[in-house]
């Protein structure tokens, strides 16, 4: 299986990146090819512009949605995005690695979901979404470090339930673009936590991994 | 009152930036003083870096918190961030104007909200968040622009309940800050609709404005 990683996350010394090394260790370990796109040492730009087409459809009113669906009738899509479409079309699956920032990802990874998940490329509103995604066929999982608790992360935690919040990146974004997704690892509090809490998680991670091929998909 | 909009469509010429037009001249006409930040005209950069603080509290290992929390201390944000700050201190409403992607905000406004709504200037997690938050006083809404259908964004549609989408926005992130939320403007598909469908929803917004100060807080 050819399995590509997204991973948002500035330090490569972080807990946060230590999931992502034991991932891809796992997974190499078991005859998969990976892939890891850091997206802070790609130095990512997740700001949308023109120049992410090498042609326009229309040059004196942006709109990125049009331009995106020109870009993919026409190939036109610059070198950078282009690239990124590749690796999304080479992988069997994705593996969004990040911190939870604002009950949401980090705006690096935030701006390689719009730029790269494009319309025509991943899914069409009309016809081409969910059920009928073009990415199905695909499996997807987000490991994510909590900066609050569990608790605070459950239905009747302040924040609410952590799968209720992770529904608009885990239903809205991948599974509309048809992509089946597992449910998300997740761990809690890691910056506060001491060594054998950490232990902890990367062991429970392990276990994750192991199991994933049958465990059941989210969505 | 002091109005501070954070505007995140690229195109002068879109509804989006109508709809940011006519909240401007409206609050303008009530007597109010407003200030507009135009993220892409302003070139804003959304990923987080070292250049965000003038100190570094632990130059061998970037945690971004751990420097928010040191320059805050110390008053050693970046200028551009001080400037951002000194906005939202100065504002007695926040007007977060975009259009809605992947079910949350544009990367470029997802970046001001990761590096602005720092740790110690709007929240601390321990406890300093919700009714305690930092910006307590503070009002905002959103108004946003969303490409499918108001059916698909309802409690039976196929994305689920708007306000459910939105909640890690209104009440995670802004609430969680202490900022009382009104509920949000919405609108529908406007890049298929026809003019006399925009005009409608112009009209609408202007209406939810003059109601503004009698609408209940969503949060």
């Amino acid at each position: 299986m050819n399995i590509l990683f997204l991973h948002a996350h500035y330090e490569k010394k972080s807990f946060n990146s230590a999931l992502k090394d034991l991932a891809v260790e796992h997974f190499e370990s078991k005859g998969h090819t990976v892939k890891v796109k850091d997206l802070y040492e790609m130095n990512f730009n997740p700001v949308p512009a023109r120049s992410d087409f090498k042609t326009q459809v229309n040059t004196e009113y942006f709109s990125y949605l049009k331009e995106q669906m020109h870009a993919f009738l026409n190939d036109s899509f610059s070198d950078e995005i282009k690239a990124e479409m590749d690796d999304v079309l080479w992988a069997d699956m994705l593996v969004f690695n990040f911190p939870l920032w604002w009950s949401t990802t980090p705006a690096i990874l935030k701006g390689w979901l719009d730029k790269v998940l494009a319309i025509g490329f991943s899914y069409h509103p009309r016809d081409k979404h969910y059920e009928t995604g073009i990415l199905k066929g695909k499996k997807a999982f987000c490991c994510v470090t909590c900066g609050g608790s569990e608790e605070a992360y459950s239905k009747s935690g302040e924040h609410g339930d952590i799968l209720d919040i992770l529904h608009h990146l885990n239903h809205g974004t991948l599974n509309y673009c048809g992509i089946s997704v597992y449910p998300p690892f997740l761990s809690w509090r890691a910056h506060l936590m001491p060594p054998e809490v950490l232990e902890k998680y990367l062991a429970d991670y392990k276990i994750y991994l192991e199991n994933l091929d049958k465990t059941e998909f989210l969505y």
